[in-house]
């Protein structure tokens, strides 16, 4: 049985990634039905390809097709009210950071309820969070959001750390997953508004030479 | 026992979306083996992911490797001949449209075998349809085809939902089959021809500022 | 049971193949949880595709985390040290190198092992040695390194040739296994050195036509 807690999390995690896979399509002008393909393949593509790795097969949308429905329902709305948001490279971020974390603990959760070790379900809740985001910008023929300069991946590390940490350690399923949920929001959210980043890999000159490395 | 219409329109759908990955590495002037690659990435990736998401594992070309061959055969035959279309990437899309229409029913016909639920059949077509071209596309570092101007999600659409629901309403598999094929090429092919679209998602000036959306 | 020089050569490629997933993140720059995430989707991206395919679910590293483990501390180790190359898009060429002809071998080792058909592991292990090379220049919003001028595709052909060839003749394992590496990695340095490519596909003027192709 899925508890009310985690389902409602997994559908508002399809909600927000669907509605940033519209906004990005709205933005490359796309016809109704493109929206509706790029907010469905962002919004079940990153659980898709986890429950491939994991072999839980078919993949969770084929045996209930109102995640579908939920998906174009959404593209068919944002195709009217894309334009309302002041800007929708800004609301497309912040909708994607919700979904970032709220994906990497349902990942998370899923990965250990199908008996991974710990180490994977971490894994299996950043590719979770990550790869709607990938997809939906490689088929925009986008920048991918992965290499943005404020905090990304590693709110959702924290995300899925957080709640894996906190649920071997014996928290009731609710508090582990909204606590992760709320350490990777943040995180990302902080970053987002002061337009902070984690150190980043800086180039430096090249031992032995005169010229800047290629 | 497959029928040998399915059969036979689910090789022509292969051929021809080789012959598109073909192509399309020919314009990135590669060598013979990476047009062998791109075809057989083009030529099945469709059906692949379509296998991978319905548990059908291995993937229909593991058992089979007169899949592969074909493939191969198609880029050593375009690697002497791709110079022949006056413009090839013309060609291309005409193929990609014949395809395009062919795996949205025969994605769909599989999925309905493997016993989805209708809706999940039609996205399954839509899939297997859409995602050789975006492989592709990706792989020779091209805008994705989804993005073309044209009418294209939306015949994979048409091509998939009329084989659905003719199958549904109790009509034969050929003709379910040739139907759909037939209004899903029938739609992209007036789109290229003359250059209609549905109506795109245009933008418009947000609410209560002066500049427009980012 | 898996033989040492099996698993030798399978950590080897890993390791080498999450290396240049790190460089290349370390090329855009990315913070220390970006280049894990780059260096992780690089070592083990190709195995776990061949391992979706295949249907041997879930895939490899599920069930063994210190594959993670090994990439995220790759990761880490070149956070610090990216910048001793002189060029780091050299040296990440000449990793790929190694990965490509190691992954080719594993690969098609792991598809044989599975029971396909010598076509398909062949096939297969050109899918495991290239598919982590694409997933990582896809991720960092490169151009993919299969459409370099020097031999890339055919390298990895090569090496999965000889290797499922020798197996077939009755080599044993580490011979087979080593011929097929060297093969492999003796042409792409080749090339890689010399700048010498296979015959590419050139354009022609279109038959009856003034202007040039598409």
């Amino acid at each position: 049985m899925i508890e009310p807690i985690a389902s409602a999390l997994d559908w508002l995690g399809i909600v927000v990634f669907a509605t940033t896979g519209a906004l990005a399509a709205s933005r490359k002008q796309m016809d109704v039905v493109g929206l509706a393909l790029l907010a469905t393949a962002t919004g079940i593509g990153g659980g898709t390809l986890r429950d491939m790795m994991l072999g839980l097969l078919p993949v969770f949308w084929v045996s209930r097709p109102a995640y579908l429905i939920v998906c174009i329902a959404v593209a068919c709305v944002m195709f009217f009210v894309a334009h309302i948001p002041q800007s929708r490279l800004r609301s497309l971020l912040w909708l994607d950071a919700i979904g970032l974390a709220l994906f990497a603990v349902t990942g998370a959760e899923r990965a250990l309820a199908a008996g991974t070790d710990p180490s994977v379900a971490v894994a299996m809740g950043v590719v979770t969070a990550t790869f709607g985001g990938i997809i939906r910008d490689v088929m925009a023929g986008e920048t991918p959001v992965i290499l943005s300069r404020e905090v990304y991946v590693t709110a959702a590390l924290v995300a899925a750390l957080v709640y894996v940490a906190l649920t071997l350690a014996g928290a009731t399923r609710p508090l582990a997953m909204v606590s992760g949920f709320t350490a990777g929001f943040a995180l990302r959210a902080t970053s987002l508004h002061w337009g902070w980043s984690l150190p980043r890999y800086k180039p430096r000159p090249p031992r032995g030479r005169d010229h800047p490395p290629a």
